[in-house]
């Protein structure tokens, strides 16, 4: 019997940076959260603490600094490319390397009903975000999005599940359904237009959380999934984690009041919480694509 | 000598309440947390526990669910002054109320290019807020904002400070400057129309933080301040705590690239914090206005 | 009329500092997050801009850390007023001071039963606090603590309060009572053993917390505060801020069982909140000690 | 080609539950935050919105609630395998359930120089946790903990690293070593005395990472894991997330003063991060007990 290290990573996590793209007047910003993760031949610094293969984090936090300045960052998935690409390149015992790419969005501060060339105002608290894996000398690129709060006032309704002794839900046919959604999904190739696509799945899964009428939080999370593909031809898979946010009808007969589905109490915990993945039959699996992403 | 109950109060924190208007099929919801307090008449529970004074906070819990059916919330300073008012007229021992509601904002859900009837997503972090207190049966408003973060990628300097044997700090006429604006400030009225109100000072506040040429936060500060009581006649006094969310130039000299304000390093901690009140100096103090509310 | 600037104040906040003192090879650590504000004769910088008398929270934080070289850091009550003089004695424009330091306590990692000489764990969640205001010459030390939580499973009663149109709730005479303390405690000296008197105070608001026979948490903030002033004649005020955590008891009569207060629901909001102060009646106020704290 | 549900589970999270034992007047309470998922055949209320074979989130909930009142919770482990078994064994279209709890600690308040009776604190912010799953007929027991911080003031160096343009960092022989584990652990049994055991396992890795003079935080990772499958017969593997919270020595130069290692600047991002697994090569891999948790 033997005691042995077993997969591992290593990296630098939350490389916060902002760059300001200044050729006009008119300045444009890209404010990102950059994590790194290389993997490959470190055995020894595990078993001894033998350093020569162990390229710093410190020198990773400084490398994606430089990579800012070496040419525009553009799209977070070509900027995690590039990154990925340089320590697999450059370092030998580097065998892999994880980008995670989280970027804030901004907007202009309107001035006199025009957007000003260099003041900006955070928008969402959604972030857009990227992982990118290279692995066996092949990139994956899974994007996505998290934290996009939205809700339905009507238009969903959950019945006709199984009771048991434990049960007290009430069934109902107008219930507010309300979620934050954290999707990710896996391009079939890495050399897309990242910004344009993005975009344009973005508004395909808001699109299908609006118009799906829902008997199930699953049945919305599998529409939007669907869609997704339906649409995006080079999106092999989509994954999703779909908090329930309940909001529950408050009870107003103490005070003789009706209420028809219209004040809600919002509840904190515990929150149903829904996940899974939508995926084609006809692509092969990326495993290493997902590996130590959150599975959902 | 004597060891005495001095000022206090007690209520509920943090309701949490959705409401959904459906007079039409085009919904419109309200997002609000509202927290109260009661002052008055409470020495007996403290010295003795006896209650006989002491509203349960459950109650008015429920006073804020139910006011939310009785009529239309309409603008949150409204609903908190109908509130406040509630309390202190009906019960005896309540001599003041300081209702605190936080409003998160929503927009329809773009499908096919035009908003959905109800289908929306949260947009900023951004929240709108209110601290209404009725004291000695006078109604006080202090409306506000919190968590506007904005940033200028240029007019900003900072140079001419007094220099002492700890000073390191670089004189600088070109810098990020961001901050992540709580602004309070008092309207002389209570009878506004709060929502057309609170769009134009935030968008004096946004103006004049994108058009000050700032020589240090503590000016832009003022700017703010100074523009939002010039151009609204019902505000009395305006109050900012503005953290300087540094963004610190990296050095890139290591690797011998230039970096002309262009790559920067933004940091959590420590962060500048610069706060200050603004006001006219012919309208009456109102420290109960106040009273219990961060002084910035 | 005018526009004028009021009261201001300006610094470096949460300026992380870990010391260790290695005179012996048992080494002790101070884990600080200390919070600089200087007040003064500001009026140039927010006016026009002009820097003359701003000392940069820049050299402010600078000057924390050498600080904690210049000598051991000891109690954080006699470090803050250590930097707050040195700010109001060397710099002209400066006139007051206030200091904020929170502490996070650790302890020795146990290895084979005794603690390591440097290695050691964080605690609680719990952190000791001060806040020292220099102001006209005078310095005022308020200290305290944050994040104590804390629960009794039994020995708490509510009963006893009005009932109008809004209540629902039953009342009762066992429930579970828990809250997360934040006191603050005046000190009426500056030349105080702090890390003497912080334990024993600490002590008596636990002993209070946990030997009060409960009516309302108002009952248990007073008897707090109260057996803090009598057993702690340094003290000349205590002020609390006590958020009711409702455990709400879980009717499982769905399922035929009795819950005699054995199974709850811990819920996160809303919550109670109550707060108040508790003084002695022939001391002196110090409003000037509380400026820019929150009231409870 | 076609579009398809992948793999997916749906439930309750964060259930938080608080049980009080009272058979004696020395009461003794459990505070958990318990999240249920259920996985099987649920293909048609993603397809359909068909929920009959949705056992709801709301019951899962009440299920929780109620099992903590037929019989004392007991170690968290077997709280959770008691759920899991039931949702498995009761509900037709369940094949498998995973259940996660977080254990919160408490002590009793000291009076007197005893522990109370009744009234308690929260200790630590680290926290117990369990993952159990239930797949295929088999249940799979993954413990450990998070948020457990710890510092070595010294016996820590980093050196021997690789240097390449980006290379700024500087060798050292001598620096602060600190982390937040989170450690999960893989058990082969499912009938272990469950607390004995953590107690022991906690203790080791405790012991690991003060007396490990490090090289590097790989090497303190994979003793933590090595000595936990020495001297733990019971555990299959280890698995650990370290961040290397970096405690940079502040340069004091600027005002003429040494700093031998003694005052620090605690950053917060960008963090180190080091993960890895420690594994026995002779027992079988689980990956069923690992699926939809963090892959470190």
């Amino acid at each position: 019997m033997g005691i042995v290290m077993g997969p591992n990573q290593y990296g630098k996590a939350e490389v916060r940076i902002v760059s300001v793209a200044k050729n006009t007047e008119r300045h444009r910003i890209k404010d990102l959260n950059v994590s790194t993760s290389l993997r490959g031949d470190f055995e020894q610094t595990h078993l001894t603490g033998d350093n020569a293969n162990v390229l710093p984090t410190d020198t990773q936090k400084n490398t994606v600094y430089a990579f800012a300045k070496h040419a525009p960052i553009g799209e977070i998935e070509d900027f995690a490319l590039r990154l990925g690409h340089h320590f697999v390149d450059t370092q030998d015992p580097v065998r892999g390397a994880r980008i995670l790419i989280d970027e804030y969005a901004w907007d202009r501060i309107p001035v006199g009903g025009t957007g000003h060339d260099h003041s900006f105002h955070r928008t969402s608290e959604e972030k857009r975000t990227t992982a990118v894996t290279i692995d066996d000398g092949k990139a994956h690129v899974v994007s996505g999005l998290t934290d996009l709060v939205v809700l339905k006032s009507t238009g969903s309704e959950f019945w006709g599940y199984p009771k048991d002794e434990y049960t007290t839900l009430q069934e109902t046919e107008d219930r507010v359904l309300a979620t934050a959604v954290t999707a990710r999904w896996r391009y079939l190739r890495d050399d897309l237009d990242f910004g344009k696509t993005f975009s344009a799945v973005r508004e395909t899964l808001l699109e299908a959380f609006a118009t799906t009428h829902s008997y199930a939080l699953q049945q919305t999370l599998y529409e939007m999934g669907r869609k997704v593909l339906e649409e995006h031809g080079d999106v092999a898979e989509v994954r999703l984690s779909l908090p329930n946010k309940h909001h529950f009808t408050v009870d107003l007969s103490y005070c003789g009041l009706d209420n028809d589905n219209e004040v809600f109490f919002a509840a904190d915990r515990p929150y149903g919480l829904i996940e899974g993945m939508v995926t084609r039959d006809d692509v092969e699996q990326a495993p290493n694509a997902w590996f130590s992403l959150p599975e959902f």
